[in-house]
């Protein structure tokens, strides 16, 4: 690494999710906070994690986001049920919550932020990180919804703040989404799930930092779905 | 039926597709044709085959729009390996195809139309569909992706088209996608897919044609995805 | 149909279950019931409702069986979950319940029949049955296991039966057990579940009875699995 | 470990398969492999690798129960769809391939041991087994189906040959079949599929050859099926 003053260090902002949903754990955050504090590619891994709710996760990130000055940010979160890791390809302007958050709150069909779009794109090379993925063995897929709930929240949430604050400057920072399954020790609860273990997700962090602070113009690789 | 004069009669307009992806029918139109010629609401339904083809899908949806100048326009899509009807949130603008289609191409990862947003809610009262196709006993649900194939392609061109021509009166038409199961002929041919049938497939769009033409504002059920 | 006296006409027995685990109804018994009384292949049906309980389940089928001397019994259960009609393969001597019968008993690891083998393979021509609905576009599948609960106990009881009673004239009854999916009403309390209409279930029953009391040897049509 | 000679040096025979069905690997033989040699409760573990082949399969496992003289045999399958650690509870008496075996040969509803059983239960305390890797965290299920391919074959080899060989003196000798899921690796080329990783596949094999070692009754476990 080159000899660099603390102020010029650049960082890379990972978030998890505290556990919701009757989990104890969320593995989103138990794979995180591995990373918290590695260097990967001259930049500083920051971690936070957010709260499992509406609002307030926002409030966090933001926070987080004008503390660290990230050049990229990945918000992590669980998806119980699939089986690969997920890159969110987009987010959509709407909250439908199918059970309460943390805070006790379940909006239905409410836009999240009035005067913004419908949907944000993930501002991330997503065909790099996903072929970066493929090459290294690691079960991986790109999604074409994040939900409805917290995590397609705070990935909206995210890509507006972005859109608002860079303007014109945007290739300074990069943000999105990636969903992971649960750890084998959720799918021992959960009949016929399945999980990821803690080391392939983590090193499917690091590759996917990595990846997402490529430059350049993203791959063209055929990732979508029929239906 | 009242008597009506031709230029009064309002029309529905539903689209099924043509076979793809190997597949003998497409469930989407053998249903589809079914309903051409009935009046539901008041509505006559004209119903029109689409070529399961990048751009010229579109092209046939304009000149079917033009010509029938309706009032509620439904296209209907066939999701092999869904098990229940989807009534579709969102359209996004994006092309990215695991297939060619039947012309041949294979678009991946392009814009499909340069000047819209990055997607477009349908519009429709959803929830008011969802709850009635609940409560006839057709298992249904909101889905939050239609692909990124002919699909969603031609729901995003159709809302892009009804945004674009219907201005300030908007509540003057209303348009969107709901996805079908394969028919249980096809699922003889997929280890494991589930199948709905013609009967209950044509029950349901009876069900999402009356409902969707309902006026007033849409009920908020929850229906959302935690992802 | 040929002139028969009462004691001449031979029968099919065809029996269904009542509802269990939380739901209003059972799709068994919903299709069988509309069977009751017809003729097929100059068979009549007769048909039955068993109660969803270790033990009872088996003496009123007994007692049918006495009844009715039918030459071909296909017990009928439901498979929620399940895409195809299932065509069981093979009984096993254990009873091992994930949830409580109707009389609120669970046995664990227990022993169907003290003396008898660990495992009956269906007396059906399974092929002959499987081709017959795979021609008639039906959604079907061999199955090798129907559980451990009142379904297998009573495919198992129902071969044993059949093997102590009828010694060296086997060929004067057939029998054995078909899994049907849910019912559309039912699907729509279980998110993404599939689900079959009652309507080609009770076509494939047909077709499963015609080609149940067939005779020569069975087909050799591939139709295993690899685990 | 105390001393032992030669002679007295108690073993158990793991068996992993070769690949099949067009994979390169097969993720039961990547596992045994890495505990080849080890020392488990006093027992020195001996691993083989099968021929994905009807008949020859059996013929080299034999050779290697006389070779070793084991006092447990676990054979371990790739159950490529799987998601968790499958203890099968039972083989069954036939063949019947979907696909050709390695060496071509595709049975179909063919028994396997003429005058043999048509089942043996897993000589093995499955449900301690379970028990066991429940509390380890690693995603399990007891199986109630091993299929009809070359996995099942071997099961119910295995079991015929300790049935035959070893009379009234059957405490001398346990053995089943465990199929285990894709390797991560191997997921990334099929869409959707769940995956386990091979760390933590060796870690349930230790677990399960340990429990499979212990003496006395089996616990009493619900692990059923209601289908």
């Amino acid at each position: 690494m080159t000899k660099q003053t603390k102020t010029e260090l650049k960082t890379v902002l990972l978030t998890g999710f505290e556990p919701f949903g009757g989990e104890s754990i969320n593995p989103s955050w138990q794979a995180v906070k591995q990373l918290h504090g590695q260097s990967i590619n001259d930049h500083q891994v920051e971690c936070v994690e957010l709260p499992c709710e509406f609002g307030r996760s926002l409030e966090h990130l933001y926070q987080a986001i004008e503390k660290h000055q990230p050049s990229l940010v990945l918000c992590i979160g669980q998806a119980g049920g699939r089986s690969h890791i997920s890159i969110e390809r987009i987010a959509i302007n709407i909250d439908d919550a199918r059970i309460a958050d943390n805070a006790g709150n379940q909006p239905v069909d409410i836009t999240i932020i009035d005067d913004a779009p419908a949907a944000y794109f993930a501002k991330l090379p997503i065909k790099t990180m996903y072929k970066g993925l493929l090459e290294a063995g690691i079960p991986v897929e790109v999604s074409n919804t994040a939900g409805t709930y917290v995590c397609n929240h705070v990935m909206f949430g995210l890509l507006d703040y972005i859109a608002r604050h860079f303007g014109e400057n945007e290739e300074s920072i990069q943000g999105g989404f990636i969903h992971i399954p649960f750890l084998p020790e959720q799918a021992v609860h959960h009949s016929g799930a399945p999980s990821m273990s803690q080391t392939t997700v983590v090193a499917a962090l690091k590759l996917l930092i990595k990846n997402g602070l490529s430059s350049g113009p993203d791959l063209k690789v055929a990732a979508g779905t029929t239906h």
